[in-house]
């Protein structure tokens, strides 16, 4: 979940000289119209590394809010009054009325964080607390409380420059919030358990927005954006409370509307290749190294799930045939999942993936999958907005049970530029044996890209987890797409029979 | 959870006689609205102790229900099909669609409890496990299936005698699906794990039914009777998963209006009496304890959170002033607790209570309490019924945080009969300096005595954990309920003392 926050992301100067006063003024509406409804109340929850810039996005939003209406609370180390009462006390006594507006720094997952890096928390202790936030968050959600959740990220390198900085320095070794926990030595190892910590507590109703600190201005910018798209859905929302019955509206979290993720996307270098020599002679030289894996005594007791999605004529098709050309038919199935049959759809919708789990010894290869529920089911709307929020972390516990279980799960997602997509069509129209495969969908599809690039870029945000990456797939060029896949689905393999 | 289901519920031949038939017609047409609305699919989880009579149940539901379209799966040990697979695989097989219903029995929770009693499982690893089924609930809920879950329980002596009875015996020995786990002489072990279990799992979204299995009769009608109210339900609510947009109805757990828990109040013996002679000994004697036992050393770790709510009139202050009559006026507060403030109504529910929450060392008395919630909020329609059914969970998590910090909660609830009330709510009203006590709402409250039995009902049965018991107090008799509160409240903190 954390690698879109290390991409570099920058905003100019002058661009954002542009975007501030606009930002500003509606920030500044939006607070007015929360406070005159009394709807709900806010919690914006700053979180993340070290040095990342918690503290300056604080000041910038109380710079550009009216400070009469939004409080910041820097929770720090306990004081006696609170160490004599439960945990959550005083996260409770800090909460803002409806209305209100206040900003959490350092608040529970630090707390928890903290506790487990210094050991004073086991992992089961860890994973304990995670579910009760989770059950919190959510209570805190039907109850009007808008709890917007930042993990402010910094890439190792970004960290270690950012606290060379001199009165960062002073400021880190005075040690104050920061703790040692996230210091830039300790990065590797922290970087495994933030990703664990942000996918247990990342639900519909209070997922985490993981931003890219490095840049104050992107950083800032883009928590502006998020929290002037919450507080405009909080006052335009029915009030839920008040509303006896069960027309009361659920609490949906905020599409992240104003988070700029695709740059995962659009940066692909989509110019990589590979010549034709390499590829005779790479691609029989891992489809033997992936039969020999296959093959071995410890894969008896794991299995392999290989997930496929990407852009209409991305050459799915064609990388998976690379993939079973080396393999058993026995021991392999290929589930190519289109529209969900009258039965799958009297069910729940991950149901019939469920079907086609794998036993031990077995790999399965869906050709599109149950991402599709937030990709197609979310762009063409055939689903709500709260169920397509909710997937994420369904299909999260979904790959955990298989992981669980000893599953390998990789998944691709194959990305080809537009002009490259148009030419493959026109050539498909073309070839007679290659014409069922250019449809009508297709043509409306690829007047959705950018919708479909910004749902990509969310479902890699929130569903790369430890356990299950993503793999982005350069697929402009097919070879090069094709041992680039073949490459990680051995090198997985590789790790997981090692164990 | 499990207290009302050891009264002895019974139902006489006549009045099940009367009842079957009618019961049965009603159930097979809504099976058939079910079917042809296709809007939800039933799937009814039969857990409970051994010998509670959980087969008996599924074959009387198949008998009264048309068996094409009702399916009954029982789950053994696992087949070398299943192991092979992730454990949530099996109960994905057989997962009914949209119109049908299937009776699970033995499923995930009896493979649950197997493993944690046989020590395959540990107590974090059971606890994680619970927390995992919670959001898978949870999801199948917001999925279009309604997950029915009944725990038909017996007492210890009621177990005995039905384990004794010849060809249950043989079964048992044989050992088929209840395995050694919940024999009877296990019983009081078992009997923690399963109010810890069912506290964890009971949520908004799949609340469980606990139900008495010794007279068949009422264990039956019972449970088709919930059956009954939820097919219902689900055939009137509107299409979940269709309904794009967040109108889209929330997945509200039935309000279990056929079950029969009122007996737990009803069946309170308001006769018991105490003579005054023994009142003025005991009642100095027990002040003393109290005061005796918050000056130890110990308590400086602790705390007490006392729980007083009650039919109108019930006594709830005099009881409350025979308690802080002991006390240090240092060391306690009595929290009255009335209709909101606009403050309050501005923050979640529970938050007034937590800023009530007393430190280490410290007693608070609730003079009324988050329990209005479930009571006048629920009866008077204050909020929805989405609202005070998650309000449970809730209830027990905040419970839990108190409990984890070192306090003792004692809760009480005080009962007198409707002619009591009568007498002293007329008393009231011709003593002047006890006027300002009877209102115009202590009438309607009274008209609505049927509907508050049954909220109390439902709130004992949901909340008394083993963490924060409810003591029912038979309040007919000033002096027997003082004495009987002030002996709980010592003998709980004596106990959490000697720890």
């Amino acid at each position: 979940m954390l690698e879109t926050a290390e991409l570099g992301h920058t905003v100019s100067k002058s661009a954002f000289d542009r975007a501030e006063p606009k930002l500003r003024e509606a920030l500044v509406n939006a607070q007015y119209a929360l406070l005159q409804g009394r709807h709900k109340a806010v919690v914006v929850l700053l979180s993340g590394v070290a040095a990342g810039g918690r503290g300056e996005t604080a000041k910038r939003l109380a710079e550009w809010m009216d400070p009469r209406h939004l409080r910041v609370h820097a929770f720090g180390p306990r004081t006696p009054e609170e160490l004599a009462r439960p945990l959550p006390w005083r996260y409770w006594q800090a909460l803002p009325a409806r209305g209100r507006i206040t900003v959490f720094m350092n608040a529970w997952y630090a707390e928890m964080l903290r506790a487990r890096v210094s050991g004073r928390l086991d992992a089961a202790g860890l994973d304990a607390l995670l579910h009760t936030t989770r059950e919190y968050e959510r209570m805190l959600a039907h109850e009007n409380v808008l709890l917007l959740k930042f993990w402010i990220h910094l890439s190792k390198e970004a960290q270690q420059a950012r606290l060379a900085e001199p009165d960062r320095k002073r400021r880190a070794l005075w040690g104050a919030s920061d703790g040692a926990w996230n210091r830039g030595r300790r990065y590797s190892k922290s970087h495994e358990l933030w990703e664990h910590t942000l996918r247990a507590t990342s639900t519909g109703e209070a997922p985490w927005y993981v931003i890219e600190g490095a840049d104050a201005r992107y950083r800032d910018l883009t928590v502006g954006g998020i929290l002037l798209d919450t507080l405009k859905r909080a006052t335009q929302a029915p009030q839920g409370a008040e509303d006896a019955g069960e027309g009361a509206a659920r609490p949906v979290a905020p599409a992240p509307r104003a988070i700029d993720n695709v740059k995962l996307v659009r940066d692909l270098d989509l110019r990589q290749t590979t010549d034709s020599e390499t590829y005779e002679r790479e691609l029989p030289r891992l489809q033997n190294r992936l039969a020999e894996l296959l093959q071995r005594k410890r894969f008896k007791r794991r299995s392999l799930v290989l997930v496929f999605e990407g852009t209409d004529a991305a050459g799915k098709g064609g990388a998976i045939r690379r993939i079973t050309g080396a393999l058993d038919p026995r021991q392999y199935q290929v589930v190519p999942v289109a529209s969900p049959s009258d039965e799958e759809l009297a069910h729940p919708y991950l149901w019939r993936f469920w079907r086609q789990v794998p036993r031990q010894g077995g790999v399965t290869i869906f050709d599109r999958s149950w991402y599709g529920r937030v990709l197609v089911e979310r762009v063409e709307g055939y689903c709500s907005e709260y169920d397509w929020l909710r997937a994420y972390s369904e299909i999260n516990d979904f790959e955990q049970d298989l992981v669980e279980a000893g599953a390998v799960v990789c998944k691709f997602w194959l990305q080809i530029s537009k002009a490259e997509q148009l030419a493959r069509f026109r050539a498909r129209e073309k070839i007679a044996f290659k014409r069922f495969k250019i449809t009508e969908d297709d043509w409306r599809n690829r007047k959705r890209w950018p919708d479909y690039e910004r749902a990509v870029a969310d479902m890699v945000d929130r569903t790369s987890t430890e356990l299950a990456p993503w793999t982005l797939v350069e697929a402009e060029h097919k070879r090069f797409a094709r041992l680039k896949i073949l490459r990680k689905v051995v090198d997985r393999l590789d790790e997981a029979l090692d164990d």
